[in-house]
């Protein structure tokens, strides 16, 4: 495959995801405003920005940001005049603002909607500076890796970096794809498309679930830590569960997922590892996460 | 009337204002794209920027716009990937254009979206210049109005200036600030609101009509050259014709109006004086408009 994209399709790319992004917090108008003034104020190609992100806050709960600045690990919480409505609510942010701070190392700046239009401004400013300033400082390290989406959604740019990982958000548009990420190819089973295929080196499936599958139950569960499967036909299910339970293998899985801006692929999630315990509970096959990020 | 307003509530109508529109056009990706591009790299509150805008091509043709800066008299079209269609849509545009430019006086410049992103960036940046030095250039010359929507809707304001012109968009949420502007008062006759007033010098009647108005038929028609009024009440309305065809007097018109943007007023829409052949051909008070401004 080839990896030099011209220029055109790269760009228009960047057009799409952030005109989509803009639409997407339209029917909220301040947010709206900051999100486009962040973006065109920054005017820098190379920086990508993402729309609403879950983060954690602790192990079982999380929380979700406005805007992320990936590469500089910087979220944008747009607040609006609700937020200071009580000195509880003032209290519960500020928590919570530590809290996603602390579980995941990343900075969290917030606006302050009641602002008036100069303040808004000023702010979008200070937070302009502060990711300038951190891509100048990768850049000084030799370490800033610019926003590419069309490469990004090519196996061969992950194979190059040897590493995929939940947090580069690894998403490809076919199974064709991810098994190209492995040097193997996808499985065809007449007209029925098989789910999966096994890794060709390593003791590993790789396994690509839709939550609109029609033969199987799956559902992405816990913050993405747990994966619930069983075979919608009740004759089956039980066959299906035990041949997992006797000869368990750990599953390299990209699930189905349609993002906030439309944009739907398959998404990297993690290794997970059969539950043997809550299998046999459930009387489904459940599986936990293990890892999430793989060596290619 | 106190005409100074503190800081906050008048940049907060203009980041209303501006956040609206944004809103407004949110449907169109790119429009929307350039839109908020153009507001944010200005980058300067002074500058007004309307929306979507009705202008002359001939004296019986108007065309739409899709951004205008009334202030250094600019048009920006953002032109979609169909606008290229064809060789006649090609010409046809340019026709359009040439029209607006020759008609109005003004320039329209144009962005071609089937450019690449950093095209687009490129195209807005020259029309953020174009704008910049014609700013600069009213500077200079001690004519730059900066942009003020609160004092705007302040009688005041428009008294001290001493004149009234539609292409100044002059607007006002209430009769009784229309009738402030010629030191008068909004009469009230019990539960019936009156639609106008005499000027307390001239000979002129002040008048404020609505098309939802329960009694009276009111509709602006022409690109704003006409209205026809009548009233609804059958056993009323000969009698109202004829009270006006006897004693015909021009009328100073605020037209009730609710732009693009979902604001509402009564907008100035110039001075209009009964057309009696057309009056008495359509059963209907026919007036036509003679003049766009108003001395104070």
């Amino acid at each position: 495959m080839d990896s030099k994209l011209d220029k055109k399709s790269e760009l228009d790319e960047k057009l799409d995801y952030i005109s989509r992004l803009f639409q997407k917090t339209s029917h909220k108008a301040i947010e709206n405003y900051v999100i486009t003034r962040l973006w065109h104020r920054l005017d820098d190609n190379r920086i990508k920005m993402l729309p609403q992100q879950y983060v954690n806050r602790h192990e079982d709960k999380y929380a979700l940001t406005d805007v992320f600045f990936p590469q500089v690990k910087i979220h944008v919480e747009v607040n609006e005049p609700a937020h200071y409505g009580s000195k509880e609510r003032i209290l519960a942010d500020a928590l919570r603002k530590e809290e996603i701070e602390k579980q995941t190392g990343h900075r969290v700046c917030e606006i302050d909607c009641r602002e008036i239009l100069q303040e808004i401004h000023n702010k979008v400013e200070d937070i302009v500076k502060e990711i300038r300033n951190a891509v100048a400082e990768q850049e000084r390290k030799g370490e800033f890796e610019p926003w590419n989406p069309e490469e990004e959604k090519n196996p061969e740019y992950w194979k190059k970096k040897g590493q995929i990982s939940i947090k580069d958000e690894v998403m490809f548009d076919t199974a064709d794809k991810i098994c190209a990420l492995f040097d193997t190819v996808a499985p065809c089973r007449g007209f029925l498309r098989k789910g999966g295929t096994p890794h060709p080196r390593k003791e590993l499936h790789i396994w690509w679930p839709s939550e609109n599958n029609k033969n199987f139950y799956n559902k992405l569960e816990d913050n993405d830590e747990k994966i619930t499967e069983y075979c919608k036909d009740e004759r089956k299910r039980e066959k299906h569960i035990q041949d997992f339970l006797s000869n368990p293998i750990d599953r390299l899985t990209f699930f189905k997922y349609k993002d906030v801006l439309g944009f739907s692929g398959y998404k990297f999630k993690g290794v997970y590892q059969l539950d043997k315990n809550e299998t046999l509970s459930k009387n489904a096959l459940v599986w936990k996460r293990i890892s999430t990020e793989f060596q290619l």
